[in-house]
């Protein structure tokens, strides 16, 4: 298995972002990837995306992105995972450059989400549409579900998720490419209109449009593209019941821990010597729980972590210093790519304001539906 | 690079299966695969399929089908990639198994498309949006262009469309799985309606449901499985312009040429050395103009391959023993595990009426849209 490096990134602003269509999106971020390294010759193309179908009309991205970009010809595919597609385009550039098929890779993700469908009936379509969605439940109530069981068995508060949404929008205040560049306050975030109790609508990432890709190749050849690669250590992904439930314990997302297991083993690093994460907070409980079932924070403790400051910038070990979904907003099939490319940015000490200073070893987690699937990459500045 | 081999397969019947869903398609079809090697330890899932989001409300196939085969837990991914997003998915597979990260990985692919969606307009999603559907066109009428365009270039005429589907009739009449199981005459397709002129009724593949599956593993490790490991020696994925007036003839398949020339550049064969092809005939015309790309009949003779039997069972090169997609059905995100299981069985020896005697290479295409996307694969019996 050869070892492989992400050496370039780019992604357009997240937000709403009327005047550009999907394939607009793609090829800003695209290119962007692409100019960092100069004249080079991509074989291969991934590109994550959870509903361009339901959304914008629009299958068959593969060669849709590779053609816009005035690539046709190179091998194109997509990759879908709901909400974690792009984590699992990254997963499989990665695999394609580790086997030895493909020599530089770009792994993107894009979602078109403000034209078109309707935004909650589509993403519901990453639930059970038999057992969940038929029955009435979208995502805000699956998670809401997943918060009054956290709260029941951890004791965690509606002030313990107002503070993730504190800490990443102050994260995502520093952030350029972020959809909310403002801070919110704690009271501002208990005084927001439920969405579904105990959710209000500031524990809640945003509808989003926006696109990231990075380029990856062996890390043998990462020196002709960059003085700074970051070697891919480790990739995890994992599947759970995709109906809450069917599973143990709604609280614990089983798919989150096991993917990090995975990715773990592969890197041959525990979830202690992380020093930097980004995690899939498209809830504020789902970073409680994703922080929880990661090891990243101590058993019992995850509810606190935020309001504590230990997994905010200057903490122990800062998570969603990009703003996280919450911040930074949440194209969908975007957003493991964009967390990927924070990473990257950390660790090559290319963060700016938000720079975790030091930062060598950092993690990215991605979950699908309501954490039927989870991807987690394990990255190493060498 | 580990090389790779299939080891067992499974699939349902193709057709109008109203009373399965779609994941009752999926775990028959694994079920079946599964069953044939015993208990083993399957660590991937990759499931081809184009629309369960526009066909049946429902994306995030990797865990649901994971999750409902009572294997939640396990590394599972959707690729898509339009009508070739079972190719694609045998392509991840492969690449999966070559990495040296999953040693048993179950390719499949399952569509849905006799419940829900409007079939036509969900299919046209593949096709360029902006430039191509929004005007009005969907695939009958792409292809009808291609065909004129055939025509005007190759002197293809009405008998020749018509020749493919009686041939691939007359296999699909041997096939138990295919969804017509029944012989045409040129006559009774030569009076069909036009569905858009120059093709007619039976020039065109039907909507079905269906689902097929693979198993893949290590060579070296293959004959734990089977005594008739399938090796898996080439495998090509390649793209073109997405809308068909970009393209420089549009009478020539570029991404099938392409594909197929990768494909045999990894397995070090040449097309001469097929002796047993599945080809994408989702229109008539569409045969023709891939054996045409792909090299399998001389160049200007492929209009008449189906007519003089050279690509009919007992011919110089059988293409579509299955009954292809015009015969046996074509369940978009199935057919392209669907033609690798006809070349696994007739490289076994195990394709009963439907036997090439003595085939020991054989070649799957696999394409999406009206050729935007291929993947071809190159097997071999060892």
């Amino acid at each position: 298995m050869r070892e492989v490096a992400i050496v370039a990134a780019g992604m357009t602003r997240f937000g709403e972002l009327w005047q550009a269509s999907l394939r607009d999106l793609f090829v800003q971020a695209a290119q962007e990837a692409l100019r960092s390294v100069g004249p080079s010759r991509v074989d291969g193309i991934f590109v994550g995306n959870m509903s361009g179908g339901q959304f914008v009309g629009q299958e068959h991205l593969g060669p849709l992105c590779a053609d816009h970009l005035g690539m046709a010809g190179v091998a194109a595919t997509r990759v879908e995972s709901a909400c974690a597609s792009g984590g699992a385009a990254l997963r499989m550039g990665f695999l394609a450059v580790a086997s030895g098929a493909h020599d530089l890779v770009l792994a993107a993700g894009v979602e078109k989400m403000t034209d078109g469908g309707d935004v909650t009936s589509v993403l519901a379509t990453a639930a059970d549409q038999e057992t969940e969605v038929y029955h009435g439940i979208t995502f805000p109530g699956l998670y809401a579900m997943i918060a009054r069981a956290h709260m029941e068995t951890a004791g965690t508060t509606e002030e313990d998720l107002a503070a993730v949404a504190v800490k990443n929008h102050r994260h995502g205040a520093l952030n350029p490419k972020a959809q909310f560049r403002r801070e919110v306050s704690i009271e501002e975030v208990l005084a927001s209109t439920f969405v579904a109790e105990p959710l209000r609508l500031l524990h809640c990432s945003p509808v989003s449009d926006g696109a990231a890709a990075v380029l990856l190749c062996p890390l043998a050849e990462a020196h002709k593209y960059t003085d700074k690669p970051v070697k891919i250590l480790g990739s995890g992904l994992a599947t759970d019941a995709i109906a809450l439930a069917d599973r143990k314990d709604p609280a614990f997302l089983e798919a989150v821990a096991l993917s990090g297991k995975r990715a773990f083993e592969m890197a041959g690093v525990g979830a202690n010597e992380i020093q930097v994460a980004e995690v899939h907070d498209c809830f504020a409980i789902a970073e409680i729980c994703c922080v929880e079932a990661l090891g990243l924070v101590t058993k019992g403790q995850a509810r606190t972590a935020a309001a504590s400051g230990e997994t905010a910038l200057g903490g122990r070990i800062p998570v969603n210093t990009s703003g996280g979904l919450k911040s930074k907003g949440h194209p969908v099939g975007a957003t493991g790519i964009a967390q990927a490319i924070e990473i990257f940015e950390q660790l090559r000490g290319e963060a700016g304001e938000r720079q975790v200073e030091g930062a060598r070893v950092g993690l990215t987690q991605n979950m699908g539906g309501s954490g039927a699937s989870s991807v987690v990459h394990v990255l190493e500045r060498v």
